[in-house]
C-alpha cells in the first residue's frame, strides 16, 4: 500500500543531525574492530597492513564524528547507543566461507553504508553534511579489495560465480539492514524526504533508497568484473 | 648450570636492531587486533573509546617501526614473521575470567612487554632505541586501567584478593614468553647482553632480566593497591 503524505517536517533538525552522527560513529566503531580481526586474518602481510591501515581509518573517523556529536551538543553514549550492534547485525544474516568472501562481504556492506550515510547526510546541516562526505571519501580498503579480488578472478571463472552469486545475497542482507533502521528511527526518516527533491509516502522512500543504493553497488559490482 | 662466558659479539649489529624491530612491530600489530577486540567488550562507553584510542595509537606505533625496519633496509613481513602469534602465545596460557581480569591481563602483559623491549633497545644503535622509547611512552591504556581497576578495588577485599592472586599468574606467564624469545633468537641475547655493563652467563642473564622486569611489575601492582 503506498501511502501518499508531505514529508514529516525536519522539527528537531539537530536531533536529526545527532541521529546520522550517532549510526556513522556506531558504524566507523563497528568496522574499525570488525577490520582489525580481518587484519589479523589476512593470509599476505601486505594485505594484513592495508587492512590495519583501514581499520585505523575507521576509527580515526569515529573520533571525528564524535567531536561533532559532542560541538552539536549531544551526548556520544546516548547517541550512539541506539545502534548499537549494527554492523553485528550485518554480520550475523551470513557467513562468508573463506577469505574472497569475507573481503567481498566487508566491501558489499561498507560501501553500501557510505553510500547510505551520505544520502542521511544530505539532510542535515552544512557543516555535518561536509564532514561525512570528506570523511567517507577513504578508498583503502576499496582499492585493497579491487586490486585482490580482480588478480583472485582473472582466471578464475568458479570463483567469479561464486562470488557473484554471494554478492547478491549480501547486497539483500545490507539493503534489510538499513530498512530495519529508516524503519525504527524517524529521525532516518526525515532525512531521507529531507535529502530529496519532493516528498514521497513510505513505500516509495524505500524504493527510492534501493534503486539509488542498488545503481551504485551494480557499479562496484562491474568494476569486479562481476555480473551484479 | 651457570656457565659464564664473553657476551656474544653484536656482529651484526643492524640484523640485531632488526630483530627487536620485529618483535616490537608485530607486539604492537598483536596488541592492536586485542585492544580493539577488548574495545568491542568493554562495558562503559568511556573505557570502549579510551580503549579504542590505545588500539589506534598500538597500530600506529606499528606503522612507525615498520618505517624503521625499512630505513635500516629490512623487509617487514620477513622481520615481523618469526614474532608471528607473539601475544596469542601468551593469550592461551590463561583465560580471563571477566572484564576486571581481562582489563589486568592487558595491563600486566603490555607493560611487561614494554619493558622488555625498552631494555633490548638499549643494545641497539641511538636512533631505533631512541624511537622505541619514544613510541612506548604512552599511558593512555595504563591510565584507564589504573583508574578503572582502583575505582573497582576501593571497596572490594575479595576482588583485591582474587587479583592480586591472578596477577602473580599473570607475570609468570609473561616471564616465561620472554624467557622463550630469548632462548629461540640470539639476537636478543646479544642485545640483553649489549644493554648490560657487564657480560653474563646464560642464567644470570635470566635472572637479571626476570629480576629487572619483575620489580616494575611490583612498583604497578602496588600502584594499583594489589599486594605483588
Amino acid at each position: 500500500m503506498t501511502r501518499l503524505r508531505t514529508a514529516p517536517a525536519a522539527a528537531h533538525p539537530t536531533a536529526d543531525a545527532l541521529a546520522l552522527l550517532g549510526l556513522a560513529a556506531e558504524f566507523e566503531f563497528e568496522a574499525f574492530v570488525r577490520l582489525a580481526g580481518d587484519a589479523a586474518e589476512a593470509p599476505s602481510y601486505t594485505q594484513r597492513q592495508e587492512i590495519a591501515r583501514a581499520s585505523r581509518h575507521a576509527v580515526e573517523r569515529e573520533e571525528r564524528l564524535v567531536a561533532r556529536i559532542v560541538e552539536l551538543g549531544g551526548d556520544p553514549a546516548e547517541t550512539m547507543a541506539p545502534f548499537d550492534g549494527i554492523v553485528a547485525d550485518f554480520e550475523l544474516r551470513t557467513t562468508a566461507g573463506d577469505w574472497w568472501e569475507r573481503l567481498l562481504k566487508a566491501y558489499v556492506g561498507y560501501e553500501l553504508a557510505d553510500d547510505f550515510l551520505r544520502l542521511l547526510a544530505r539532510g542535515t546541516d552544512p557543516g555535518t553534511r561536509h564532514l561525512v562526505d570528506q570523511l567517507l571519501d577513504d578508498p583503502t580498503h576499496s582499492d585493497l579489495v579491487v586490486r585482490e579480488l580482480s588478480a583472485a578472478l582473472a582466471d578464475d571463472g568458479v570463483l567469479a560465480s561464486r562470488l557473484a552469486l554471494w554478492g547478491r545475497r549480501l547486497v539483500g542482507d545490507a539493503l534489510g539492514v538499513m530498512q530495519g533502521l529508516v524503519a525504527r528511527y524517524p529521525a532516518l526518516t526525515r532525512l531521507l524526504d529531507a535529502s530529496s527533491e519532493q516528498a514521497v509516502g513510505d513505500e516509495d522512500r524505500i524504493t527510492r533508497l534501493f534503486a539509488l543504493l542498488t545503481a551504485e553497488h551494480t557499479r562496484r559490482m562491474e568494476r569486479l568484473g562481476l555480473t551484479p
